[in-house]
């Protein structure tokens, strides 16, 4: 086995995982030592596919998702990801079935896991409903395991909800570790998560949460910066605080892009809808009040409209540390005279990292198939070795 | 070989199998013989899965869905079956396709069949067509294969047509035969399939034809019962009357549940369309008449209403065997005061059952993968013994 | 190993490919040795799967489709093509996604790439831009894979585009290498591409184009014939006269379908739509013009009915050599009082050509197979000399 594999293995083999058999639900959920699993795990399978080494782990096999909302880059990721390990996807769609609220969310999630090792889904629409949506599906299968109903008890992986979207932020994380070289030269490091304008409304607040939720564990410094009234779910917001206490680094809010931007060594700016206005949204949609739905869109984007100088442009970028902060995105991006007249960056901003946002978005696929790997797996180093040991070419 | 394993695949071999390469569209048309190895064969597939025993048999191939009706449970089962086998789902989109009538069933039949082992469908809207469309898709594919233009003659299954839903009763069978010990003991026990109010109207009449047209096969006593006026197709009813005596068993039509459920050891209250309804209703999607489809689900549902107490409630239950006969339902069902205000079957009637219910629906992907496998292979035995002999894992 | 399959790779091997990592966009952008290439691939991968060899060569990896109009042979192809080389099919459905125009393209092409190592489009309803599309995505792979952001830079293959339709004119040569023998028995051999009459409108012109486009490569007599204004694209005419010359055949445009019937070997009668037609509405789609769409749907119906003669009638094919042409169609075809009153070819020609027509379209998946494979091997007879010494049974 070469040495950088060799490493690898080690330093998973030297962590305590608690992901085996447990949802993916919210980082803030997984101990230190399994978040570095994961990226370790993701490192390990992106370095043997890229020596050709098949890494499939399922003879056959499903994995479910449920898609809510819109998807390109995280349907792509979870399909890849799938495919990686063995896994056939199959859709749920709501459209082509038909599921009902309340008690059938029990039935359908039973109905659709008989064969079923994992289950991704995208619930980001309806504040307060997301999550509480996957809680409810991964109750169902715990039942219907312990019942003898099922004969394994598939995983779930968040694939965004309304309060975290921890594929990206993991993602993102990772992007980081590569380009500063590890987890712990991000301690003192300056991010600055902050709101930029955006002719659109209603972008879910699981980025900014994700990230702050995430970023606040590893000593970094962590501003979070938008326009009075655009906050984030408060009980996020409190535990930002909390681990960034607990990690010795710092997390604080501040209402000014340049604020936050000043000597930063990494800046997210990006859009969201404010968490009161995603609450009045959220019940609009319950109602099917198109009306409703209409004219808050139109209070919100003339009140976004206030703040068209939270972008992030050449000059916002001089004030980050020597000029260089690091831009990061989830992708797809405002992009000022580029997709809208007005938007959250400058097209000569966004061009100079273009690359490095695409290395970031890529980096998705392996970490989806790290958190499916270590749910299904207790040994992933062992199952890794096993894989490496095995030699099987992905293309003959 | 273990023992429980070598019982499976002897139980198999003794019997005369003529599965090989013929389509399953109606269980009258299969010998009991057939229909034991589908049952043996669902319950070796589920054996070796269980031990993590990889069941595939084709390195690569296609499955071949065409739902002409939502579907859930059906689709997650074709394609879990699919996936145990090794074979990849297609999903024919009549939305995303430009599929005529007449002369082109033949044609796109032919064009989606050139590397394809299985094909299943769901056509169930329309009395006097679903299972004549099936016929169809067979005559086209035989045509085809006659005359060289496939190299093989892939195999169609039903997944619900007009007349019967094979996949459905043949689980439900593999239920009762696990639940009472074998099909022998099924021999001389009463089976209620009634007719059950629901709020909604068109429901098809395939699921009560389908267990009529199978269970009168076991020597059981068959009771049909529903309102008057509620009748199924003739030829059925006629079908059964025949085979139960064959069968030394029983077949009569009640008109009150409490008759049907009286000393019943098993219950299948389930709500449908009256024959002449369908009928009736047939001619009006044909002729896209929205008003009169309309009219005449509200005709309907004003005659159901009339028939309220026909509801599987815990007094009704207490009629049956020791007031214990079991619950069946094919799910969804239509639950009082839990899917519906009034429905079929009463709130703690359907939860006692519930996990009886969803194990009954757990077998329905194995039935699937006993008819693929039986309809690919000549001797099935041989397969699973070759499978069993490999001993690859399903999961590494 | 036997004889033909020797005979096979010995002639892959005796050809110099230019295939490799090179999108299939235009025939005419190959060599000739590649298009040999191609079909003696198909040959020997159609060969391998009828004696239940499994050609798998990928253990997992992505084949990406991108249906930007309906499809079902293309589709089922598609998918039994990569089904065939071990790839699992993601569908980009742009309904499900949020894609817009302009620099996204390069955004999402790279987003759907990170694991994929086939993209396969259609994009034939607005001239002058799906060939463009094609492009445009192959340049962001390009830049992509030269940045690092891609591990691979994954091979298009164009499923019919406003220019060509390479899947089904390669088909198509590969049944008429079939049918007469040799692609040396085709020189000196006259083929009828001409227009006829269809009761629909604005059906590409990719299929008469493509014809065109290849067959003169092959020192055949090519007759195109149109009523006066239906003429292709200017181009692809010149292209055609060109090619023809170098081969040593001939190329002419004549003006009644008895003329191009007159003695020939090969007829392929299907509509089109004109090349000025599809300029004016390539615009009225750009607008959202609905209204003028319907205009101009009737003025050309009007116009096309006074072309109603040219219809592949019994005494249409007395005219052909021996009155035994081969027939030819890309499928479906509008069958006088079959699909429609008056089309493109009477129902007893049909019918009779009805068998070679389908086995025509048989050769579509093995032809996008080769695609795929030439694309992603260097060398491949070397990966089917694998493929055979390894010998794994399709199915078991």
């Amino acid at each position: 086995m070469d040495t950088i594999l060799k490493s690898f293995l080690d330093k998973i083999e030297s962590k305590v995982s608690t992901l085996f058999q447990k949802d993916f639900l919210l980082t803030w959920e997984k101990s230190y030592e399994d978040l570095e699993i994961i990226l370790t795990v993701a490192e390990t399978l992106k370095y043997l596919r890229d020596k050709n080494i098949s890494t499939r782990c399922f003879d056959s096999g499903l994995a479910i998702s449920q898609f809510r909302d819109n998807s390109t880059r995280t349907r792509f990721s979870f399909a890849s990801a799938s495919n990686l390990l063995g896994l056939a996807v199959q859709d749920l769609d709501e459209g082509k079935s038909q599921i009902a609220h309340g008690e059938t969310v029990r039935e359908t999630s039973t109905m659709i896991s008989f064969l079923s090792d994992i289950i991704g889904i995208r619930d980001d629409m309806f504040l307060g409903a997301g999550n509480a949506y996957m809680r409810e599906v991964g109750a169902a299968l715990d039942e219907a395991y312990a019942e003898g109903v099922l004969p394994q008890r598939p995983g779930i992986i968040n694939l965004q909800c309304d309060i975290d979207h921890p594929t990206q932020s993991m993602a993102d994380l990772l992007h980081l570790k590569t380009v500063f070289g590890s987890l712990e030269n991000l301690r003192g490091k300056k991010i600055a998560m902050t709101w930029a304008y955006s002719p659109s409304y209603g972008k879910p607040l699981s980025v900014p949460q994700g990230i702050i939720g995430l970023m606040t564990r590893f000593g970094m410094q962590v501003d979070l910066a938008y326009p009075e009234g655009y906050d984030l779910i408060p009980e996020v917001d409190d535990l930002a605080g909390k681990q960034a206490q607990e990690s010795n680094g710092s997390f604080r809010t501040v209402n000014a892009m340049q604020e936050a931007f000043k000597d930063a060594d990494i800046v997210y700016p990006k859009s969201w809808a404010p968490y009161q206005v995603m609450q009045r949204r959220t019940k609009l949609l319950r109602n099917n009040d198109h009306n409703g739905l209409k004219e808050l869109e139109k209070e919100c984007l003339s009140n976004n409209a206030r703040f068209k100088e939270w972008e992030c442009t050449e000059k916002m970028m001089e004030l980050t540390s020597n000029g260089k902060a690091l831009y990061l995105h989830c992708l797809p991006a405002d992009i000022s005279n580029v997709s809208c007249k007005e938007g959250e960056v400058a097209a000569t901003v966004f061009e100079r990292y273009r690359v490095p946002l695409y290395k970031q978005a890529g980096f998705k696929p392996y970490i989806i198939a790290a958190m499916m790997l270590t749910n299904r797996f207790e040994n992933p180093a062992g199952v890794l070795r096993n894989i490496e040991h095995r030699g099987r070419n992905r293309v003959l």
